[in-house]
């Protein structure tokens, strides 16, 4: 049971984290901790946080789980400002999508804390922020990948994977390279062609006419460009390394898949999307 | 009122034309042709077709209202099989996603009846096939384009608009190169980008890892992926002038994308990913 909870960021993912703590039974006070005051006050209203602050030592102090979902450009300042006010049983984890920037920002700025850090990653989320789109059921049957530097006591890691299963999420440890590296693949890479094909496309002269004749997949496939610009921008920063070698690899296909187009290549076209749809029905099967 | 409609491919886009007129009462008889005896069956027992040959000649003999949904592959022989069974009120339109190949295979081999074809490109779809998947709603709200030739004859004009109307649909005349070019941007290249970004995934070494991490937006954004690979092949080569190009500029977009990734250019990709974000925005409310 954690007896103070908190939340700094109240947004989809904190807030939804909160939600789900609550209704496990799992968390005894949740404290919010953000900028927005609309936000936060609409946290309170909602039942999602009991009271709210916009000082993170305040909200860490006497907390024994501190959650913290900021965009990753704002992940440094809050490990500053919790300096000096975590409690010793603290535990400290995040929500970050790439984590060896918010490891380099927490060991910057939070060296003394170390042991009771355990970065973490949940996989899920949907196009919405803010507190108002959060929910309980977002983490149920969801992956939730933790990174556990060489320095995380067992104890820590032990109490963040508690909370997170009590979500209904399954927990899974993965190095931190091997992590930016298979998001960068499976998240970053087509968030950046679904941003990158949106935006060509608004740049091109007709384009009231082309979102005009844009057919049902469409709207699928460009879901994810009514992203948060602001954690996107972020996250490309973050996990600049990994995600641009992976752009780049992907630029590379596409310039031999406009070759095998203009020279009519048949053979060659059926060969990738016979296997790309036997990937992806394969994968959906999975999910099921 | 439509005497005898002749169905070239009974499949989704096919069976749901025959679905809808039937549901507002503008059909007869609906014949259906096709090579799967299985399929053509199920048309039948599902009530989308009183009848089916294999013979596209005894298909269309007689009837005022020929429509064919088969891929673009394939069109060229369905052509080539009418000629000589075309009645002279016949009216002969299809649904086929690139213009400029469909017309150039009518002139090829059915030259004596340009007056009665007029070319068509219903925007509508899922990413399932066959005539299981067809529902009558399919045309409802959505839009048809056609792209007369300067041979199409008024009245021929005037019976197809009237057909897809009476679906339920809203008809929009747009010339060939035009069509082709707008289609290559809103359809065929997310769909190069969905095969391509499953393929590329594919075939990394720790693919089945990368799989089980992608989270809720990677299943939408790779819907198109689970597409019919023989139709998209056909689509590739029959619009290839228009795809190649479009891919070969977005991949160079891409490769500056990189760039600004790499060199962590946050202003940059902000306003990239926030004109998307808008426009992509403004789509989906211009679609309620």
């Amino acid at each position: 049971m954690i007896r103070k909870l908190a939340i700094i960021g109240v947004g989809l993912i904190g807030g939804s984290l909160a939600r789900a703590l609550r209704a496990a039974g799992e968390v005894e006070r949740v404290v919010g901790c953000g900028r927005g005051e609309a936000n936060l006050k609409r946290g309170v209203e909602l039942g999602v946080i009991d009271s709210y602050t916009h000082d993170v030592g305040e909200a860490v102090s006497g907390a024994d789980m501190v959650f913290v979902a900021v965009p990753l450009g704002a992940m440094r300042g809050v490990f500053a400002d919790m300096n000096g006010y975590l409690s010793a049983d603290a535990v400290i984890t995040d929500g970050g999508s790439a984590k060896g920037s918010v490891i380099n920002d927490f060991y910057a700025v939070c060296s003394d804390h170390t042991t009771q850090f355990v970065p973490g990653h949940p996989i899920a989320g949907t196009e919405h922020n803010g507190v108002e789109a959060s929910f309980a059921e977002l983490y149920r049957n969801r992956r939730v990948i933790i990174t556990p530097t060489a320095a995380s006591s067992d104890e820590a890691v032990k109490r963040v994977t508690h909370m997170w299963k009590a979500c209904g999420a399954e927990v899974v440890e993965m190095a931190v390279e091997h992590h930016d590296r298979v998001l960068a693949a499976t998240s970053h890479l087509p968030h950046m062609l679904a941003f990158g094909l949106v935006d060509a496309l608004a740049r091109m002269e007709e384009h009231e006419e082309i979102f005009r004749y844009a057919a049902g997949g469409f709207r699928d496939f460009t879901r994810i460009a009514s992203s948060n610009p602001t954690m996107w921008r972020d996250i490309c920063i973050s996990n600049g390394a990994a995600l641009s070698r992976m752009i780049t690899s992907f630029a590379d296909e596409l310039h031999a898949l406009a070759e095998s187009v203009e020279r009519g290549d048949g053979e060659r076209l059926l060969e990738i999307f016979q296997r790309a749809k036997d990937a992806r029905d394969a994968y959906v099967d999975g999910l099921q």
